[in-house]
């Protein structure tokens, strides 16, 4: 079972994701939790480079470093924890780069898709959750974590991206998993953390099986 | 005028481009010389990581950092110099992918062809000289340079390959150049370095008009 993890910053997508991690760990269950970019020790220094603000990166090298990431974390950590049994809950996956690059940048979504085909090997999740919520909420949200944490909001270079670019954002997920109903779940990500974790809880556990509420 | 040096570890391209920009520079003829990976900022990144033979790449990992370099590359910097009217001179540029990846590692040929068409916009050299030797002549010039630069062999991951994938290299070097002779010229590498830039001048020079020899 892999399960993906979608939405905007600030759409507490990690919080989320943390919550269950605690109630599979109490439940005995096997599970593996990672993240997009940098999931791989190759993608650590690739997350590195994407995520820092100061670096010029032109649309088609962000893609490509993407995709490199992507399949490193694949080939390296993921199938082979699938094929151990493991349950694999990722923080982002191949659909972030296609709405961020595509609906965001501009760049074809075909032929992202087949871009990302290529860097998973036809890996794609049994279900995303797609954490929704409107731009401005999410960002505000954001803005307030990074500055608890003593974070330069400049850092984030998404995050420091226009308003406009977010609904963008927001938009080509709804229209993404619009396409693809068979995996993908619409979570509302406006409710408060603990409404948020019970529609997580709602459509994840059933789908484990073994793992009681 | 953009051209490309291409060919194996060891074939003495470098040498014969080094000979060839003291010449521009006497010239007076605008030039930039540059190479890949690492031919921008973010490439010098992507090079460390790439030629670092401890670090665990997969194949698609591998093949997607060298589009991004490449991208970047010719976004930051040979689109650019050739719009101002510079002649770019690269040690190593989309054929080498196409080589190495393709026909030594064994990724599709066709494919990778428009993987890197996405990646340098369409801009392919005018020219592509590719050095031609047998490879066990090649790696062995390889090991004598980096003995006398102190450069652990291990260091330098496709040096560090078996013969065999060289032997691949090179055939992959002559198919491929049979397939473009619009822009692709051999050079007989095995002969001497004076030899070599007689060829490289005698290809060079006239396709640059204004420099005479």
């Amino acid at each position: 079972m892999f399960i993906s993890f979608e939405g905007i910053e600030g759409s507490g997508k990690s919080t989320a994701l943390s919550r269950l991690c605690s109630l599979l760990a109490l439940s005995g269950r096997a599970f593996v939790r990672t993240m997009e970019p940098g999931g791989s020790k190759l993608g650590q220094s690739l997350r590195a480079l994407l995520l820092d603000a100061r670096n010029s990166i032109g649309p088609e090298a962000e893609l490509f470093l993407y995709l490199a990431d992507r399949a490193q974390h694949v080939r390296q950590h993921i199938r082979p924890a699938l094929e151990a049994g493991s349950v694999v809950l990722t923080d982002r996956y191949a659909d972030s780069t296609i709405v961020y690059q595509g609906y965001g940048r501009g760049l074809d979504v075909r032929e992202l898709f087949r871009l990302n085909e290529l860097a998973v090997n036809g890996l794609w999740p049994d279900c995303t959750l797609i954490f929704d919520l409107p731009p401005e909420l999410g960002l505000e949200r954001a803005r307030t974590r990074n500055r608890e944490q003593g974070i330069d909001v400049s850092e984030g270079r998404f995050e420091a991206e226009a308003l406009d670019f977010h609904r963008r954002i927001r938009a080509g997920y709804l229209d993404w998993a619009a396409r693809h109903p068979e995996r993908c779940v619409l979570v509302d990500a406006e409710a408060s953390p603990d409404a948020v974790f019970a529609q997580v809880s709602a459509i994840v556990l059933p789908r484990l099986g073994a793992v009681s509420e």
